[in-house]
Protein backbone atom coordinates (compact mmCIF):
# COMPACT_ATOMS: atom_id res chain seq x y z
CA UNK A 1 0.00 0.00 0.00
CA UNK A 2 1.57 3.34 -0.51
CA UNK A 3 1.89 5.77 1.95
CA UNK A 4 -1.57 7.51 3.00
CA UNK A 5 -2.15 11.17 1.32
CA UNK A 6 -4.46 13.55 2.95
CA UNK A 7 -5.67 16.43 1.72
CA UNK A 8 -6.52 19.66 4.39
CA UNK A 9 -8.65 22.21 3.59
CA UNK A 10 -10.48 24.87 5.17
CA UNK A 11 -12.52 28.01 5.16
CA UNK A 12 -10.68 30.69 7.84
CA UNK A 13 -7.24 30.67 5.24
CA UNK A 14 -4.19 28.43 5.20
CA UNK A 15 -2.42 30.61 7.62
CA UNK A 16 -4.88 29.93 10.21
CA UNK A 17 -4.26 28.16 13.61
CA UNK A 18 -6.63 25.79 13.22
CA UNK A 19 -5.60 23.94 10.18
CA UNK A 20 -2.03 24.28 11.31
CA UNK A 21 -2.87 22.45 14.26
CA UNK A 22 -4.57 19.97 11.94
CA UNK A 23 -1.68 19.27 9.46
CA UNK A 24 0.37 18.48 12.50
CA UNK A 25 -1.60 16.06 13.92
CA UNK A 26 -2.13 13.77 11.31
CA UNK A 27 1.59 14.19 9.42
CA UNK A 28 2.48 11.31 10.86
CA UNK A 29 -0.12 8.84 9.38
CA UNK A 30 0.71 10.06 5.80
CA UNK A 31 2.09 12.56 3.33
CA UNK A 32 -0.11 15.47 3.30
CA UNK A 33 -1.15 18.27 0.93
CA UNK A 34 -2.79 21.56 2.78
CA UNK A 35 -4.29 23.31 -0.33
CA UNK A 36 -6.25 26.23 1.43
CA UNK A 37 -7.68 29.70 0.87
CA UNK A 38 -5.58 32.36 0.81
CA UNK A 39 -7.38 34.20 3.27
CA UNK A 40 -10.73 34.09 5.33
CA UNK A 41 -14.10 32.39 3.64
CA UNK A 42 -16.28 32.17 6.56
CA UNK A 43 -19.66 31.28 5.01
CA UNK A 44 -18.44 30.52 1.71
CA UNK A 45 -20.69 27.09 1.92
CA UNK A 46 -20.25 24.74 -0.98
CA UNK A 47 -20.09 27.59 -3.16
CA UNK A 48 -17.79 27.28 -5.96
CA UNK A 49 -16.23 30.32 -8.33
CA UNK A 50 -18.14 30.63 -11.63
CA UNK A 51 -17.72 33.97 -12.77
CA UNK A 52 -13.70 34.42 -12.47
CA UNK A 53 -10.82 32.35 -12.85
CA UNK A 54 -8.94 30.59 -9.94
CA UNK A 55 -5.53 30.62 -9.43
CA UNK A 56 -3.19 28.87 -6.73
CA UNK A 57 0.70 28.82 -5.80
CA UNK A 58 2.75 26.71 -3.53
CA UNK A 59 3.93 28.61 -0.37
CA UNK A 60 7.30 28.15 1.49
CA UNK A 61 6.11 25.89 4.36
CA UNK A 62 4.94 26.77 8.04
CA UNK A 63 8.29 26.76 10.44
CA UNK A 64 6.65 24.01 12.51
CA UNK A 65 5.45 22.12 9.40
CA UNK A 66 7.59 18.87 8.73
CA UNK A 67 8.69 17.63 5.42
CA UNK A 68 5.93 15.91 4.45
CA UNK A 69 3.68 18.68 4.76
CA UNK A 70 3.06 20.68 1.46
CA UNK A 71 1.49 24.09 1.43
CA UNK A 72 -0.82 25.72 -1.48
CA UNK A 73 -3.07 28.79 -1.86
CA UNK A 74 -5.89 29.30 -3.46
CA UNK A 75 -7.62 32.35 -4.79
CA UNK A 76 -11.01 30.35 -4.89
CA UNK A 77 -13.72 28.97 -2.03
CA UNK A 78 -12.89 25.75 0.19
CA UNK A 79 -14.50 24.02 -2.84
CA UNK A 80 -12.51 24.88 -5.09
CA UNK A 81 -9.51 24.17 -3.41
CA UNK A 82 -10.31 20.69 -3.26
CA UNK A 83 -11.92 20.77 -7.10
CA UNK A 84 -8.25 22.30 -8.12
CA UNK A 85 -6.15 19.74 -5.63
CA UNK A 86 -7.60 17.22 -7.59
CA UNK A 87 -7.05 17.98 -10.54
CA UNK A 88 -3.85 19.80 -10.83
CA UNK A 89 -1.80 19.79 -7.35
CA UNK A 90 -2.22 16.21 -6.03
CA UNK A 91 0.52 13.30 -7.34
CA UNK A 92 -2.01 10.59 -6.60
CA UNK A 93 -6.00 10.05 -5.27
CA UNK A 94 -6.11 11.09 -1.75
CA UNK A 95 -7.02 8.49 0.88
CA UNK A 96 -8.35 11.16 3.60
CA UNK A 97 -9.68 14.59 2.59
CA UNK A 98 -10.34 16.69 5.95
CA UNK A 99 -11.34 20.30 6.66
CA UNK A 100 -10.81 22.87 9.68
CA UNK A 101 -10.26 22.97 12.66
CA UNK A 102 -12.68 25.68 12.17
CA UNK A 103 -12.83 28.75 14.32
CA UNK A 104 -16.25 28.08 15.24
CA UNK A 105 -18.82 25.14 15.89
CA UNK A 106 -20.81 24.09 12.34
CA UNK A 107 -22.97 22.07 14.33
CA UNK A 108 -27.27 21.95 13.37
CA UNK A 109 -28.38 24.03 10.36
CA UNK A 110 -25.25 25.66 10.14
CA UNK A 111 -23.62 22.49 8.70
CA UNK A 112 -25.19 24.35 5.33
CA UNK A 113 -23.51 27.84 5.84
CA UNK A 114 -20.10 26.16 6.14
CA UNK A 115 -17.29 26.30 3.95
CA UNK A 116 -15.20 23.89 5.97
CA UNK A 117 -18.45 21.26 5.35
CA UNK A 118 -18.89 22.62 1.86
CA UNK A 119 -15.38 21.37 1.20
CA UNK A 120 -15.87 18.25 3.25
CA UNK A 121 -19.36 17.61 1.34
CA UNK A 122 -17.33 17.59 -2.56
CA UNK A 123 -14.76 14.97 -0.42
CA UNK A 124 -17.68 12.64 -0.07
CA UNK A 125 -19.07 13.75 -3.79
CA UNK A 126 -15.44 12.60 -4.79
CA UNK A 127 -16.33 9.28 -3.16
CA UNK A 128 -13.44 10.05 -0.92
CA UNK A 129 -14.13 9.30 3.09
CA UNK A 130 -13.70 12.98 4.38
CA UNK A 131 -14.11 14.44 7.76
CA UNK A 132 -15.20 18.47 8.96
CA UNK A 133 -13.55 19.34 12.45
CA UNK A 134 -15.36 22.75 14.25
CA UNK A 135 -14.38 24.16 17.46
CA UNK A 136 -17.49 25.57 19.09
CA UNK A 137 -16.71 28.97 20.86
CA UNK A 138 -18.54 31.47 22.31
CA UNK A 139 -19.10 34.74 20.74
CA UNK A 140 -16.08 36.71 21.17
CA UNK A 141 -13.53 33.70 22.00
CA UNK A 142 -10.92 33.33 19.77
CA UNK A 143 -9.48 30.26 18.43
CA UNK A 144 -6.09 31.13 19.63
CA UNK A 145 -7.11 31.85 23.35
CA UNK A 146 -9.34 28.37 23.71
CA UNK A 147 -7.32 26.11 21.04
CA UNK A 148 -8.17 22.41 20.77
CA UNK A 149 -6.45 20.56 23.73
CA UNK A 150 -3.73 17.71 23.28
CA UNK A 151 -5.95 14.92 24.07
CA UNK A 152 -9.08 16.20 21.33
CA UNK A 153 -5.67 15.94 18.58
CA UNK A 154 -5.05 13.27 19.93
CA UNK A 155 -8.67 11.27 19.33
CA UNK A 156 -8.64 13.26 15.87
CA UNK A 157 -5.46 11.22 15.03
CA UNK A 158 -6.93 7.83 16.03
CA UNK A 159 -10.12 8.65 14.50
CA UNK A 160 -8.30 9.84 11.46
CA UNK A 161 -6.07 6.55 10.96
CA UNK A 162 -9.45 4.10 11.69
CA UNK A 163 -11.70 6.06 9.05
CA UNK A 164 -7.92 5.83 6.52
CA UNK A 165 -8.31 1.91 7.21
CA UNK A 166 -12.11 1.43 7.26
CA UNK A 167 -13.41 3.88 4.89
CA UNK A 168 -17.31 5.28 5.33
CA UNK A 169 -20.25 4.80 4.11
CA UNK A 170 -21.22 5.52 0.57
CA UNK A 171 -22.23 9.39 -0.23
CA UNK A 172 -21.58 9.78 3.83
CA UNK A 173 -19.16 12.26 5.27
CA UNK A 174 -18.35 13.28 8.84
CA UNK A 175 -19.44 16.47 10.73
CA UNK A 176 -17.01 16.64 14.24
CA UNK A 177 -17.37 19.81 16.55
CA UNK A 178 -15.47 19.78 19.68
CA UNK A 179 -16.19 21.90 22.94
CA UNK A 180 -14.44 24.60 24.27
CA UNK A 181 -12.63 22.19 27.13
CA UNK A 182 -8.82 21.13 28.49
CA UNK A 183 -10.02 17.38 28.47
CA UNK A 184 -11.29 15.04 25.79
CA UNK A 185 -14.69 13.22 27.01
CA UNK A 186 -15.26 11.26 24.66
CA UNK A 187 -17.12 11.53 20.90
CA UNK A 188 -20.74 11.09 20.31
CA UNK A 189 -22.23 9.92 17.04
CA UNK A 190 -25.69 12.03 16.98
CA UNK A 191 -27.68 13.72 14.56
CA UNK A 192 -28.15 17.75 13.25
CA UNK A 193 -30.25 19.10 15.61
CA UNK A 194 -33.01 21.00 14.36
CA UNK A 195 -32.43 24.81 14.93
CA UNK A 196 -33.06 28.77 13.42
CA UNK A 197 -31.30 31.77 13.77
CA UNK A 198 -33.31 35.05 14.00
CA UNK A 199 -32.48 38.98 14.82
CA UNK A 200 -29.68 38.52 11.75
CA UNK A 201 -28.33 41.77 10.98
CA UNK A 202 -26.70 44.73 12.49
CA UNK A 203 -27.35 47.87 10.59
CA UNK A 204 -24.94 49.96 9.99
CA UNK A 205 -23.70 53.35 7.83
CA UNK A 206 -20.71 53.67 6.12
CA UNK A 207 -18.14 56.83 6.26
CA UNK A 208 -20.08 57.70 2.45
CA UNK A 209 -23.72 57.37 3.85
CA UNK A 210 -24.40 54.36 2.40
CA UNK A 211 -26.82 52.12 4.51
CA UNK A 212 -25.94 48.99 4.87
CA UNK A 213 -26.23 45.54 7.08
CA UNK A 214 -23.80 43.34 8.72
CA UNK A 215 -24.67 39.73 9.29
CA UNK A 216 -25.21 38.87 13.04
CA UNK A 217 -27.64 37.11 14.70
CA UNK A 218 -29.07 34.63 17.70
CA UNK A 219 -28.95 30.84 16.99
CA UNK A 220 -32.07 29.10 18.63
CA UNK A 221 -31.83 25.49 19.37
CA UNK A 222 -35.26 23.69 18.25
CA UNK A 223 -34.86 20.89 20.60
CA UNK A 224 -33.37 22.13 24.13
CA UNK A 225 -34.35 19.11 25.61
CA UNK A 226 -32.65 16.57 23.14
CA UNK A 227 -30.07 14.39 24.14
CA UNK A 228 -29.03 12.95 20.71
CA UNK A 229 -28.31 16.05 18.69
CA UNK A 230 -25.19 17.55 18.08
CA UNK A 231 -25.67 20.56 20.22
CA UNK A 232 -27.18 18.23 23.42
CA UNK A 233 -23.56 16.76 22.88
CA UNK A 234 -21.36 19.74 23.02
CA UNK A 235 -23.89 20.96 25.87
CA UNK A 236 -22.77 18.05 27.59
CA UNK A 237 -18.74 18.43 26.87
CA UNK A 238 -18.72 15.48 24.50
CA UNK A 239 -17.67 16.11 20.90
CA UNK A 240 -20.04 15.54 18.40
CA UNK A 241 -20.03 12.98 15.05
CA UNK A 242 -22.94 13.69 12.80
CA UNK A 243 -22.78 11.35 9.47
CA UNK A 244 -24.03 13.85 7.14
CA UNK A 245 -25.24 12.18 3.65
CA UNK A 246 -25.02 14.33 0.09
CA UNK A 247 -28.45 12.80 -0.85
CA UNK A 248 -30.36 15.36 0.53
CA UNK A 249 -33.86 13.71 -0.89
CA UNK A 250 -36.31 13.42 2.00
CA UNK A 251 -36.82 9.87 0.79
CA UNK A 252 -39.74 9.58 4.25
CA UNK A 253 -42.14 11.94 2.51
CA UNK A 254 -42.91 10.70 -0.88
CA UNK A 255 -46.72 9.59 0.26
CA UNK A 256 -47.38 12.48 1.67
CA UNK A 257 -46.23 15.14 -1.02
CA UNK A 258 -48.46 13.17 -3.58
CA UNK A 259 -51.36 13.87 -1.37
CA UNK A 260 -50.13 17.49 -1.65
CA UNK A 261 -49.37 17.68 -5.15
CA UNK A 262 -52.08 16.79 -7.77
CA UNK A 263 -49.68 15.49 -10.80
CA UNK B 1 -57.18 35.07 5.60
CA UNK B 2 -54.32 37.82 4.45
CA UNK B 3 -53.54 37.69 0.74
CA UNK B 4 -50.82 35.38 0.69
CA UNK B 5 -47.29 37.32 0.60
CA UNK B 6 -45.24 35.38 -1.55
CA UNK B 7 -40.90 35.97 -1.42
CA UNK B 8 -39.01 35.61 -4.60
CA UNK B 9 -35.15 35.46 -5.10
CA UNK B 10 -32.80 33.94 -7.49
CA UNK B 11 -29.60 33.62 -8.46
CA UNK B 12 -29.07 35.21 -11.61
CA UNK B 13 -29.76 38.29 -10.34
CA UNK B 14 -32.98 40.23 -10.60
CA UNK B 15 -32.94 41.24 -14.01
CA UNK B 16 -32.60 37.71 -15.57
CA UNK B 17 -35.52 36.52 -17.95
CA UNK B 18 -36.10 33.56 -15.73
CA UNK B 19 -37.24 35.66 -12.18
CA UNK B 20 -39.06 37.86 -14.14
CA UNK B 21 -41.03 35.15 -15.99
CA UNK B 22 -41.46 33.42 -12.39
CA UNK B 23 -42.86 37.20 -10.80
CA UNK B 24 -45.13 37.35 -13.68
CA UNK B 25 -46.57 33.56 -13.28
CA UNK B 26 -47.68 33.71 -9.75
CA UNK B 27 -48.39 37.29 -9.21
CA UNK B 28 -52.35 36.56 -9.47
CA UNK B 29 -51.79 34.62 -6.65
CA UNK B 30 -50.86 37.22 -3.87
CA UNK B 31 -48.50 39.95 -3.58
CA UNK B 32 -44.99 39.37 -4.45
CA UNK B 33 -41.73 40.92 -3.43
CA UNK B 34 -39.25 39.86 -5.62
CA UNK B 35 -35.72 40.47 -3.42
CA UNK B 36 -32.71 39.12 -5.48
CA UNK B 37 -29.02 39.81 -6.58
CA UNK B 38 -27.65 42.93 -8.13
CA UNK B 39 -26.31 40.48 -10.59
CA UNK B 40 -25.19 37.09 -11.27
CA UNK B 41 -24.64 34.73 -7.96
CA UNK B 42 -23.93 31.64 -9.99
CA UNK B 43 -22.54 28.51 -7.78
CA UNK B 44 -23.05 30.26 -4.04
CA UNK B 45 -24.44 27.68 -2.84
CA UNK B 46 -25.79 28.58 0.84
CA UNK B 47 -23.11 31.11 1.49
CA UNK B 48 -24.08 34.05 3.11
CA UNK B 49 -21.44 37.16 3.60
CA UNK B 50 -19.81 37.26 6.49
CA UNK B 51 -17.11 39.25 6.01
CA UNK B 52 -18.47 42.48 4.78
CA UNK B 53 -21.69 44.42 5.30
CA UNK B 54 -24.64 44.26 2.74
CA UNK B 55 -26.86 46.78 1.19
CA UNK B 56 -29.93 46.79 -1.23
CA UNK B 57 -32.45 49.00 -2.98
CA UNK B 58 -35.89 49.44 -3.62
CA UNK B 59 -36.03 49.39 -7.59
CA UNK B 60 -38.74 50.89 -9.89
CA UNK B 61 -40.53 47.47 -11.54
CA UNK B 62 -39.85 45.54 -14.09
CA UNK B 63 -41.76 47.46 -17.31
CA UNK B 64 -44.18 44.32 -17.52
CA UNK B 65 -44.75 43.62 -13.53
CA UNK B 66 -48.01 44.10 -12.88
CA UNK B 67 -48.68 46.82 -9.32
CA UNK B 68 -48.23 44.02 -6.72
CA UNK B 69 -44.96 43.09 -7.59
CA UNK B 70 -42.19 45.14 -5.23
CA UNK B 71 -38.79 44.54 -6.71
CA UNK B 72 -35.57 44.60 -4.68
CA UNK B 73 -31.88 44.26 -5.45
CA UNK B 74 -28.95 43.09 -2.96
CA UNK B 75 -25.65 43.25 -3.30
CA UNK B 76 -25.05 39.60 -1.26
CA UNK B 77 -25.89 36.14 -2.04
CA UNK B 78 -29.11 34.51 -2.59
CA UNK B 79 -29.51 33.05 1.30
CA UNK B 80 -28.61 37.01 2.03
CA UNK B 81 -31.61 38.30 -0.10
CA UNK B 82 -33.90 36.04 1.79
CA UNK B 83 -32.24 36.60 5.46
CA UNK B 84 -33.19 40.59 4.38
CA UNK B 85 -36.20 40.38 2.76
CA UNK B 86 -37.35 38.70 6.23
CA UNK B 87 -36.09 40.42 8.74
CA UNK B 88 -36.25 44.35 6.81
CA UNK B 89 -38.23 44.46 3.66
CA UNK B 90 -41.25 42.13 3.75
CA UNK B 91 -44.91 43.73 5.29
CA UNK B 92 -45.52 40.30 7.15
CA UNK B 93 -44.18 36.28 7.16
CA UNK B 94 -44.21 35.42 3.71
CA UNK B 95 -46.58 32.20 2.64
CA UNK B 96 -44.19 31.02 -0.17
CA UNK B 97 -40.59 31.54 -0.92
CA UNK B 98 -39.80 30.98 -4.85
CA UNK B 99 -36.24 31.09 -6.57
CA UNK B 100 -35.57 30.77 -9.76
CA UNK B 101 -36.16 29.90 -12.80
CA UNK B 102 -32.54 29.50 -12.64
CA UNK B 103 -30.68 29.47 -16.48
CA UNK B 104 -29.19 25.66 -16.40
CA UNK B 105 -30.57 22.81 -14.10
CA UNK B 106 -30.09 22.24 -10.60
CA UNK B 107 -30.17 18.37 -10.51
CA UNK B 108 -28.42 15.62 -8.89
CA UNK B 109 -25.47 17.07 -6.76
CA UNK B 110 -25.67 20.13 -8.41
CA UNK B 111 -28.17 21.01 -5.44
CA UNK B 112 -25.05 21.83 -3.50
CA UNK B 113 -23.27 24.03 -5.62
CA UNK B 114 -26.40 25.91 -6.30
CA UNK B 115 -27.42 29.61 -5.22
CA UNK B 116 -30.81 29.26 -6.22
CA UNK B 117 -31.43 26.31 -3.68
CA UNK B 118 -29.09 27.19 -1.07
CA UNK B 119 -32.24 30.12 -1.02
CA UNK B 120 -34.63 27.72 -0.86
CA UNK B 121 -32.64 26.07 2.03
CA UNK B 122 -33.02 28.95 4.01
CA UNK B 123 -36.82 29.27 3.22
CA UNK B 124 -37.56 26.03 4.81
CA UNK B 125 -35.25 26.34 7.48
CA UNK B 126 -37.32 29.25 8.13
CA UNK B 127 -40.27 27.11 8.26
CA UNK B 128 -41.92 28.50 5.09
CA UNK B 129 -43.04 26.25 2.20
CA UNK B 130 -40.40 27.05 -0.31
CA UNK B 131 -39.62 26.07 -3.70
CA UNK B 132 -36.70 26.18 -6.38
CA UNK B 133 -37.58 25.88 -9.93
CA UNK B 134 -34.54 25.43 -12.76
CA UNK B 135 -34.28 24.87 -16.42
CA UNK B 136 -31.98 22.68 -17.78
CA UNK B 137 -30.05 24.10 -20.81
CA UNK B 138 -27.51 22.47 -22.79
CA UNK B 139 -24.41 23.48 -23.11
CA UNK B 140 -24.45 26.92 -25.10
CA UNK B 141 -28.43 26.95 -24.70
CA UNK B 142 -29.78 30.19 -23.35
CA UNK B 143 -32.62 30.55 -21.09
CA UNK B 144 -33.58 33.57 -23.38
CA UNK B 145 -33.73 31.09 -26.69
CA UNK B 146 -35.12 28.26 -25.12
CA UNK B 147 -37.26 29.60 -22.06
CA UNK B 148 -39.66 27.70 -19.92
CA UNK B 149 -42.92 27.28 -22.11
CA UNK B 150 -46.69 28.51 -21.41
CA UNK B 151 -48.03 25.28 -20.52
CA UNK B 152 -45.02 24.63 -17.95
CA UNK B 153 -45.49 28.09 -16.08
CA UNK B 154 -49.29 27.62 -15.96
CA UNK B 155 -47.92 23.98 -13.92
CA UNK B 156 -46.08 26.57 -11.73
CA UNK B 157 -49.17 28.40 -10.66
CA UNK B 158 -51.06 25.65 -9.93
CA UNK B 159 -47.94 23.55 -7.97
CA UNK B 160 -47.69 27.58 -6.46
CA UNK B 161 -51.28 27.48 -5.45
CA UNK B 162 -51.53 23.75 -4.17
CA UNK B 163 -48.24 24.42 -1.74
CA UNK B 164 -50.18 27.94 -0.61
CA UNK B 165 -52.85 25.96 0.28
CA UNK B 166 -51.32 22.38 1.91
CA UNK B 167 -48.14 23.72 2.59
CA UNK B 168 -45.05 21.03 2.64
CA UNK B 169 -43.99 18.48 5.51
CA UNK B 170 -41.47 19.92 7.77
CA UNK B 171 -38.08 20.97 6.71
CA UNK B 172 -38.45 19.58 3.43
CA UNK B 173 -38.05 21.77 0.21
CA UNK B 174 -38.71 21.20 -3.52
CA UNK B 175 -36.16 21.34 -5.92
CA UNK B 176 -38.17 21.26 -9.51
CA UNK B 177 -36.01 20.83 -12.76
CA UNK B 178 -37.95 21.64 -16.05
CA UNK B 179 -36.62 20.18 -19.45
CA UNK B 180 -36.27 22.21 -22.55
CA UNK B 181 -39.76 21.69 -24.08
CA UNK B 182 -42.13 23.44 -26.31
CA UNK B 183 -44.94 21.94 -24.15
CA UNK B 184 -45.55 19.95 -20.76
CA UNK B 185 -45.55 16.54 -20.18
CA UNK B 186 -46.35 16.40 -16.11
CA UNK B 187 -44.44 16.31 -12.90
CA UNK B 188 -42.49 13.26 -11.65
CA UNK B 189 -41.65 13.17 -8.12
CA UNK B 190 -38.40 11.42 -7.63
CA UNK B 191 -35.15 11.46 -6.08
CA UNK B 192 -31.54 12.87 -6.51
CA UNK B 193 -29.41 11.28 -9.11
CA UNK B 194 -26.08 9.89 -7.55
CA UNK B 195 -24.04 11.81 -10.12
CA UNK B 196 -20.13 13.33 -10.07
CA UNK B 197 -18.19 16.14 -12.19
CA UNK B 198 -15.24 15.40 -13.31
CA UNK B 199 -12.05 17.86 -15.47
CA UNK B 200 -13.48 20.40 -14.32
CA UNK B 201 -10.55 22.82 -14.84
CA UNK B 202 -10.06 24.76 -18.32
CA UNK B 203 -6.60 26.31 -17.77
CA UNK B 204 -5.67 30.26 -18.94
CA UNK B 205 -3.01 32.87 -18.45
CA UNK B 206 -4.20 36.26 -18.69
CA UNK B 207 -2.89 39.13 -20.20
CA UNK B 208 -0.50 39.82 -17.25
CA UNK B 209 1.12 36.25 -17.23
CA UNK B 210 -0.90 35.00 -14.47
CA UNK B 211 -1.78 31.51 -14.58
CA UNK B 212 -5.01 30.36 -13.32
CA UNK B 213 -7.81 28.20 -13.87
CA UNK B 214 -11.52 28.32 -14.80
CA UNK B 215 -14.57 26.09 -13.56
CA UNK B 216 -15.76 23.91 -16.59
CA UNK B 217 -16.50 20.10 -16.18
CA UNK B 218 -18.26 17.29 -17.54
CA UNK B 219 -21.53 15.96 -15.73
CA UNK B 220 -21.21 12.08 -14.83
CA UNK B 221 -24.66 10.42 -14.01
CA UNK B 222 -23.96 7.44 -12.18
CA UNK B 223 -27.07 5.94 -12.33
CA UNK B 224 -27.76 6.02 -15.99
CA UNK B 225 -30.43 2.90 -15.92
CA UNK B 226 -32.31 4.14 -13.09
CA UNK B 227 -35.94 5.19 -13.51
CA UNK B 228 -36.89 6.96 -10.17
CA UNK B 229 -33.87 9.75 -10.39
CA UNK B 230 -34.36 13.55 -11.40
CA UNK B 231 -32.36 12.97 -14.58
CA UNK B 232 -34.34 10.30 -15.61
CA UNK B 233 -37.11 11.95 -15.43
CA UNK B 234 -35.73 15.00 -17.39
CA UNK B 235 -34.07 12.22 -19.97
CA UNK B 236 -38.12 10.94 -20.45
CA UNK B 237 -39.36 14.88 -20.77
CA UNK B 238 -40.84 15.26 -17.99
CA UNK B 239 -40.16 17.30 -14.61
CA UNK B 240 -38.59 16.42 -12.18
CA UNK B 241 -39.95 17.60 -8.65
CA UNK B 242 -37.18 15.92 -5.72
CA UNK B 243 -38.29 16.84 -1.94
CA UNK B 244 -35.11 17.88 -0.27
CA UNK B 245 -34.65 17.69 3.36
CA UNK B 246 -32.60 20.22 5.53
CA UNK B 247 -31.76 17.79 7.85
CA UNK B 248 -28.49 16.05 6.37
CA UNK B 249 -28.07 13.35 9.13
CA UNK B 250 -27.40 9.81 7.63
CA UNK B 251 -29.84 8.70 10.00
CA UNK B 252 -29.40 4.96 8.48
CA UNK B 253 -25.62 4.43 9.07
CA UNK B 254 -25.48 4.60 12.69
CA UNK B 255 -24.92 1.25 13.48
CA UNK B 256 -22.22 1.03 10.47
CA UNK B 257 -20.66 3.81 11.78
CA UNK B 258 -20.20 2.13 15.55
CA UNK B 259 -18.18 -0.49 13.84
CA UNK B 260 -16.09 1.98 12.27
CA UNK B 261 -15.17 4.11 14.63
CA UNK B 262 -14.36 2.69 17.94
CA UNK B 263 -15.57 5.53 20.75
Amino acid sequence: MNTPLILITNDDGYAAAGIQALARTVAHLGDVYVVAPDGPRSGAAASITCTAPVSYKQLTSQPDYSANIHLYACSGTPVDCVKLAWDNILPRRPDLILSGINHGDNASISVHYSGTMGAVFEGCMKGIPSIGFSLYLQRGQRYEDHPVCDAALAAISKLCKQIIENGLPQDVCLNVNFPVANSFRGFQLCRQARGRWTAEWASATNPHGLHSYWLTGQFQDLEPDATDTDFSALRAGYTSIVPITIDMTAHGCFDDLRLIIDQ
